[in-house]
């Protein structure tokens, strides 16, 4: 699939390290695939917060001179997904307000789904917003509950709070984690060698910098730790929890373990589930790179046929990327991916793919097959057809884009002009992820929300009235 | 002198031009002098409203594809002054918050007396603050009366504020502009050949972009400029004016009236105050460039002395300079400015200076005059010594560093090693002003603050608690 | 094997086509993994060069407004090597020259082995050098022979030069392409649907940019495209063809082919020469990414043991990254690269590796799969040990820093706490290539080089004297 | 006048002091107004040269850490002049070669007239030229001629060069100074507190260092300096001198000395002889700034009126500068000078200006002071008219741009809309210069060229077939 959902992002804090910026420069490097957007680093000495955010990637916007400006042992980092089109130094995290005398800082990972509500309230008892982020919300009502203590304010403010949020916070002394009851998002809490902690949306993070993995912060759980050590406050527990099945799927990197299950195994597992559901007669099996990769493995073991890497992906297509003429329009495929001729040619092939969103990609990458001659084209997808928008934090687009919402699988197999499609099974999907059906969230499959929108909330609102 | 005092800021405001980010543009360019720190213009087109600010200099911050990006008829714009130490894009202006489906922005300049006690009540409050300027007071309380109406919201909103503030403020649809009833910092009306509307902070603005000079915003007028055309509100009046002195004598550009009266003829006025306040043998008169340009003028023609340029200003010398290394001292001093020798060797030589903060750069321009073989040199001041802080504004520091509080005239000409050392006298000073003494602001000189301060506020306070 | 033999560069030539230098942009990005340090294009619209040049990756030389500034419908293009060390623009190429009246221009891919030798004789001569490049030299052999005329000039000159080179020429309007006698560098030539012609080092710039592979340059050629077609003169014939065999192992990307042969396939069967050559009981085999990749498919696949991803690379790992402090010194080697440790925990795993050259990168690799639990670790390397130096453009260092030539394979195994480590034999190498010995240049591994060095030259020699 | 005449340049050089780069950044910066395009340094440690060069100001191409990478304690500098139009890195100097193992670096302030020849005859013998600069040239005899040794050679490649060369040069252990026979472009020699030599284009950057100046570099010297100290051959004399009076007229500072004549006392001395010739009824006297200033002291003085700065500089105006829309065409005027209206309403005004060369800019000034309501405008030049093109470094432009080649004094003043309009004649420029008639070149008032053309040369002759 094609970086197409893209409203994710990769949260990460630090608690007593003398060199916390440094370590969460290499956190958010090590969670640079959940947003390319912008990237930002705060910073406590115990006394006086610090912070540097930018456009761009975690390296483009921190240098070693930038990092030295950023003295203390507690931080808390962000990366922001990447848009296609219009966004803003304004939005990016984390967000640092100043309030009776504190600096308080927060960083966001999921989407509220009250946001609107909540916001309209806050402004008509005189609150001002400064960005069009939910993020800011949460902040609001910190504050306005500020005087029941710092602890007590910030229960009292997410208990208030609906949708999907993992959350890094900070104040002058203390780290904060914090995960919604449902626990959509990933959270996870770790140990450095030196004994400090360290939060993190995967462990991916925690290996990196050699931290050892303790525990995923629980669903519903507010966790401080300062010089006092660690302690929890809980929220009300959640019906049931809702783990967002698209971080297995497709966000999550594959040495990361998350909602207890590491991603490559599961990966794997989708592609046997595969294999168990269908019988291809094929000379070899292929990913489209890199999110084919872990399905195709495991269905080309499980089918016992070869596994090839048929298209060549080119390391170096950037993001500063000059469009095409329009007579060069299909170089904007080709430079990504190219197909190995002398390979693929007669042969016929099945193709291992993570989702189909839109198909557009997709298809070109077919047309570029068929035009060196693959023989049939089979295309394998490791999910069932995806027909609802997502409203807790993954931006599919609207249901209108989802080309399995109004099209049949017959009709996309034409589309893409393929000799045989299937999708995984939704049993076949549960059974690769070893979880609990009553503990995901499907929504996106099977449009069963886990949590009840109160009005149509779309980002789209906040972008036409607020920014 | 010296750009020391520095806390001062340029605004501008335009109604009614297709191309009002480029009118800004050349507004701010003309009034650059008033800070050299940051820029920033927010536009609307009546629905929508663009921003961009940036770190330094008006061409630095702005290029034609920015402006480009700011389209709208409706725009505000600021340059703040240049510090020399920590300064951040944060406290950039104008201001942007988004309110109740609305989009407020606010560009100040002047310093409020009572922000301390009332940033202090609206945290309280629950409100949240992203900077450490007063302008986001400001506009916190004009969010907290908005119920009362855009327009009587903000009236409200500024009776309770202490201080000096010139503004430009704008939603959507509407440019306003509003003085401080004491009328402290200057601020004018101007009209567009196109029937548009122009609000400045020096009239030389109006001139560059050929607006009509109309009138002065008044002392605690608020004016509202929309597409039912002006009205004006007013705040209540305050027991008297008192326009800044130190406006007439230092930071407006001499092609610019401002309190009724031109700069130019109001410097020179100040040279011939002087001429008649003292008698000095000399061969010639020569100003520190260039601010005592015009004083030296005056001198030099009411005590018929012949008028020189005797010290050579480096017209390159920019911001980005390299430190000197400690064997290169004295290279700072002389890359701005460097004597002609073959033209004062063994003269007699009165300098002309506008005023005398810490003396510090004055003294080493006078050694360097007296390394050459300068024979006498006498130094005019065209103000009285200077003795007070400023509330209200200008950043002359603390008390402490005056060299006027702490040393007598006498060891003040010792510590400049000069032959004498003339203040203008406050009477000639009034003179050479045209304005009646209880209409002007000469706090720094005579300690009669025009309004009381609540506590001892600094701009340090906030930067220690907030920021 | 990791990125360290390092001197290598792409080339790429446009003749007929009216965007030739958004072409070679393209061309260039294609050919980005032969060179990441610098990027140059210069263009010609039949009467007047521009050119254009900078430090870093094709898209971050060259954006869409520099495109635009080169107009024409002839362009070469380089892309140069990366080094971690100094490196300078003055030796960006192309390399573009004025004489006669005309503007020649070169871009030079491989080394010459007696630059230093032609070089003291044109100095001596009175000539003047810019660079330390060997293209200098180059162009001003062919300045000195210009009055041979343009073509037996060329010829002239090239046949003064000893060692490799595949080389783009341009006058404003003529495209040239010349390759050694003895082949060491590949260079192909393509044709576009328009008619116009393509040089390219790899194929795999033509089939981005949609061109269809005609030939290769052939081995002496010199090839002249202009508006009166193609035509060729031939350098007299060296005895023996000598091509790189490390090329088809490690520099040219997989969908290419070059020297006749698929490098996808050949490195596949290099695997499969492997799996012959080895019988290994493991559970699973995994490449060190990327290099092993196809390696690792074709000893997996003769082997018959699952294909595993073992190691998962992080996509974002630029250029500009922060060195960690020493106290998180392993975070370099992680942040490349991460262990799925669900995966690889107590296995016997197989791993393939293209390349040994100083040992340091893969003995840290193994150190992490060690710390995980792995329980068994076999290294296969797809070539037989590396124990000679390259004097014809691949920068392996002095030969002290070859592992191989001064451990024996058994010292290397226990430096790398390996439990078994093989080498793929000459044979079995040269069965993978299809090629036979004598048209390969093997002198890395057997010490054979083709053509004999007339003195001990270096880069290091030029870089002392010269640069 | 405007910044019309524009080709002209800085160069400094330093032997014996431990910051020799530093030093040259201060020397250039004192030099800055002499050419602005481009900044180069070049630094030797006696055994290896750094350089860097770039686009820009002083201070934009330098920083401190670029500084700090060129260590030594020889160095060379050079600023370019700025062009309105296209202009290139690689023209800009100081400009370094290799040669037999050495180093040479040049800067070169001047313009030959016989580069064409020069440059064809050395392309006939091969040699290739990287730019269009006749230092090039230099360079180039230079090498050819090593063979007599480097002082001889050099000496042998000037004898064969004619024109304007004002010169430093240098090897990785010499410093070298030159200066044509005729003595156009001025040059002198300083001596540092410890013992270190300067060479500067002008005075002020030897005061702005602290370096005491010893004399000027005579014609036709070549001065060296190294570890053994100071010596000098020379060039056979030319039959006379001739120093341009356009460097004292427009191009030196006021506070440098050139030609043994401090160039303020000579601009008032312009002034003082304008007085004598022209009897003008007036209420004041004012500059067009800067160029005007010390002209208009001089006259003011003698003419017994009031000296004002009628009209005000905005200092900030720098070069980046957004191009105003067709309808706001005349800001870019009055950007850069505002009158001050209440200062010259209803005044009859004499206006100083140093020359006149195309007069648009002079017309939009005169412009703008008509519509405050200027009474009578009287403009005095202070030289002859200027009616022939210079070839020996000062770009007027063709002829055909020089408005007095066209026209009578009478029709200026009508195109410029004066009252009236007087020229400074050739005797009281003399008389003010205080130097014999037959050491000045004269030509572009007069015709008569100390130096005879063997061909119409121009700078756009190279562009064409060169660059």
């Amino acid at each position: 699939m094609q970086r197409f959902p893209r409203e994710n992002c990769g949260i990460f804090g630090v608690y007593g390290h003398p060199e916390a910026s440094k370590l969460t420069y290499f956190g958010l490097y090590a969670l640079q695939h959940r947003g390319q957007e912008s990237a930002g680093i705060v910073v406590s000495d115990g006394k006086e917060i610090h912070e540097h955010k930018g456009m761009g990637l975690v390296p483009e916007v921190f240098d070693e001179s930038i990092l030295n400006s950023l003295p203390g042992h507690i931080a808390i980092g962000h990366v922001r997904y990447s848009t296609t089109g219009f966004s803003l130094l304004r939005n990016a995290q984390p967000f640092v307000v100043y309030h009776l005398g504190m600096t308080l800082a927060i960083a966001h990972n999921g989407n509220l789904i009250n946001a609107y509500d909540l916001r309209k309230q806050l402004e008509e008892d005189g609150a001002i917003f400064q960005s069009t982020m939910d993020s800011e919300i949460i902040i609001h009502l910190w504050a306005h509950y500020f005087y029941l203590g710092m602890e007590e304010g910030l229960a009292k403010a997410l208990s208030k709070v609906k949708g999907a949020y993992s959350l890094v916070l900070m104040t002058e002394d203390t780290l904060i984690a914090a995960r919604d009851p449902n626990g959509f998002r990933p959270l996870c809490l770790g140990k450095l060698k030196n004994g400090g902690y360290i939060i993190a949306s995967e462990t991916c993070a925690l290996d990196l910098i050699e931290a050892k993995y303790i525990r995923d912060v629980e669903p519903g759980e507010i966790l401080f730790i300062n010089d006092k050590g660690l302690h929890s406050i809980y929220l009300p527990p959640a019906p049931r929890h809702s783990h967002c099945i698209f971080e297995l799927i497709y966000f999550a990197r594959p040495d990361s373990r998350i909602f207890g299950r590491n991603v490559y195994l599961f990966r794997k597992a989708q592609g046997e589930e595969l294999a168990k559901e269908t019988k291809i007669e094929a000379d070899l099996v292929m990913p489209f790179p890199d999110s084919g990769n872990y399905v195709a493995i495991g269905y080309a073991q499980a089918a016992n046929l070869p596994f090839e890497i048929g298209m060549i992906r080119n390391h170096y297509v950037g993001r500063t990327f000059i469009q095409p003429s329009p007579t060069m329009r299909d170089f904007g495929v080709k430079i990504k991916l190219n197909p190995v001729k002398e390979l693929l040619k007669d042969k016929r092939i099945v193709i291992l793919e993570d989702s189909i969103i839109r198909g557009t990609t997709c298809r070109s990458r077919i047309k570029t097959l068929r035009e060196i001659g693959v023989k049939e084209i089979h295309l394998l997808v490791s999910c069932p057809p995806h027909c609802f928008p997502c409203y807790y934090g993954i931006d599919f687009s609207s249901k209108g884009e989802l080309i399995a919402a109004s099209k049949s699988i017959e009709e996309i197999r034409k589309f893409l002009n393929l000799d045989s499609l299937h999708y995984l099974s939704m049993d076949g999907l549960l059974r690769a992820s070893d979880i609990p059906k009553q503990q995901l969230c499907l929504a996106c499959f099977n449009g069963e929300y886990p949590i009840l929108l109160e009005r149509e909330f779309s980002k789209t609102w906040l972008e036409r009235h607020g920014a």
